[in-house]
């Protein structure tokens, strides 16, 4: 076991941002107001429940899917609200939808190698920066948020007990922003193109290959782990869409044991993963000694397990 | 220490694609040749000089400083290149031009660990899909290159003996490209704000904060890492530009003891540390047993210090 305690944690929404699609409520940013905002509430929340003060915190990292500017990192533009006139470390660590769950599994080498004590992650994304109206599917199904922990290196019998990534490319352009950055800068769009500055998913296409791969890849690690869904308390998926309950039971987990709350927030790209953690905290669903499983799809076609014990 | 021994590398400048500004050599990507080209070429010859097949690599790590698109990450880009077909994870980790220190540093975090066996880490930047040509400074400095590294668990006397990065946010607006990403979208371009989507660098606000902040984060890592630079066989720095010169000096490292080759090959952004330590290993600079220290500034403001014995 890597040895890693969640301290506290926090999540923020856009003010004024909630909308509806029929059942489905959503987030959007409105009136100037940037992912940044959103990530400096969420991290102040998460400090203030974790009770350290940000000079306690050895690393920040950003475990967030889309870039905020080009150059510099994510975390460096955090860092400016958070941490400006201290010397902390800022990195980004981005694995797409599934930054968060990367970033918790990096940071319990970092927390259990004793060489950093308190680290503060951020995820979050801007989905309403390049949602395309005309693409129902995507448009009605993201919401923008953020969510952020704080964890710590501990001599408690808390920590990850299991990870593992998946990354099958056959899968890597059914989800993509294919403009704005290195491959196709701002300067080359055109009428003709500017579908490609807009977030692009082949929902059916993304279903197909994880319902493909990821039953042999559950069955394997949980085999790896040595555990059955039995060990585990709770699982924490990405809210990827309405699908969830559709993959969930195909991949031996049931209704109760895990976490879908698609309808109320709808995807949150790399925040809903500790958006539902931080909710299963403060909601009392987990308790300490728990197993606790963080799993999710992501761009790449990419999927994580981790299995922590809180 | 923790364990990593580096098994193999190559670099990769773009075909065609030198270019001369006085007594200065650069290199541009050109012909419709991309970053995923070079990052290819890269990988490949690291595996290659590695004498391993992909399908012993167990993580592959981009390590780079700008995204090729902003949804997926960078390395699930290159998976597709180099990987397709297998289930290789593939994460980002950036820390803007220091990304391959950080990379490498993370790395041998997962290889002592003894998880991971083999890990392969790409760096490299297209500076020149920014790169602003009315920014003299800036547009005469870049070059777009990739390098590759493949980095192993190991029972040698190899690895990271010291590592630490530091994060000034007072810098974060002096080095970066506003535009094109979630905080300002390509669609927002204008004829009035179209300098945001340019590389923008205050290189003289750069070298002020890194002069008053650089030598008192190297003496004090010097003596938490109980080292001088006579234990130092070579440094590896980050080839910011011609005031690597005045720089090196403030921090106590001679002439002789650092790679400067900003005249051959200009800023190479996250590609410039491990294509000159590459070149360092295949010109045989260094031996087994010798303590090299890969360093450098980044847009952040970042500094990374990392020492490791080949």
């Amino acid at each position: 076991m890597r040895r890693i305690k969640i301290k506290g944690c926090a999540a923020a929404l856009p003010d004024a941002g909630k909308i509806r699609f029929g059942s489905q409520t959503r987030y959007r940013l409105r009136n100037g107001q940037t992912l940044l905002d959103l990530a400096e509430r969420a991290a102040k929340g998460a400090l203030c429940d974790s009770g350290l003060d940000i000079n306690e915190i050895d690393l920040i990292i950003a475990g967030m899917a889309t870039p905020l500017q080009a150059i510099p990192c994510n975390a460096a533009l955090i860092h400016e609200r958070i941490a400006k006139g201290t010397d902390i470390p800022a990195m980004d660590i981005n694995t797409s939808c599934t930054s968060f769950i990367t970033a918790f599994d990096m940071a319990a080498y970092l927390t259990d190698s004793g060489i950093y004590k308190n680290i503060l992650i951020i995820s979050g994304d801007t989905a309403s920066a390049a949602l395309n109206p005309e693409q129902k599917e995507s448009y009605e199904l993201f919401s923008d948020a953020a969510a952020a922990f704080v964890v710590s290196s501990t001599s408690e019998d808390s920590g990850v007990l299991y990870a593992a990534q998946k990354t099958w490319s056959e899968g890597v352009h059914d989800t993509e922003i294919r403009g704005g950055c290195a491959l196709e800068p701002s300067f080359e769009m055109t009428e003709d193109n500017k579908d490609d500055y807009y977030f692009d998913m082949k929902g059916i296409r993304v279903l197909r290959l994880s319902a493909h791969n990821l039953p042999s890849f559950f069955s394997k690690s949980m085999k790896e782990a040595e555990m059955s869904f039995d060990d585990i308390a709770l699982v924490v998926p990405h809210q990827a869409s309405k699908a969830l309950g559709y993959i969930m039971p195909k991949l031996g987990i049931r209704k109760e044991k895990y976490i879908d709350r698609v309808r109320d927030y709808g995807n949150m790209i790399s925040a809903s993963v500790p958006f539902m953690l931080c909710a299963a905290i403060h909601e009392k669903m987990i308790k300490h000694g728990d197993n606790v499983m963080l799993t999710g799809t992501a761009a790449g076609l990419t999927c994580s397990i981790l299995i922590f014990r809180y």
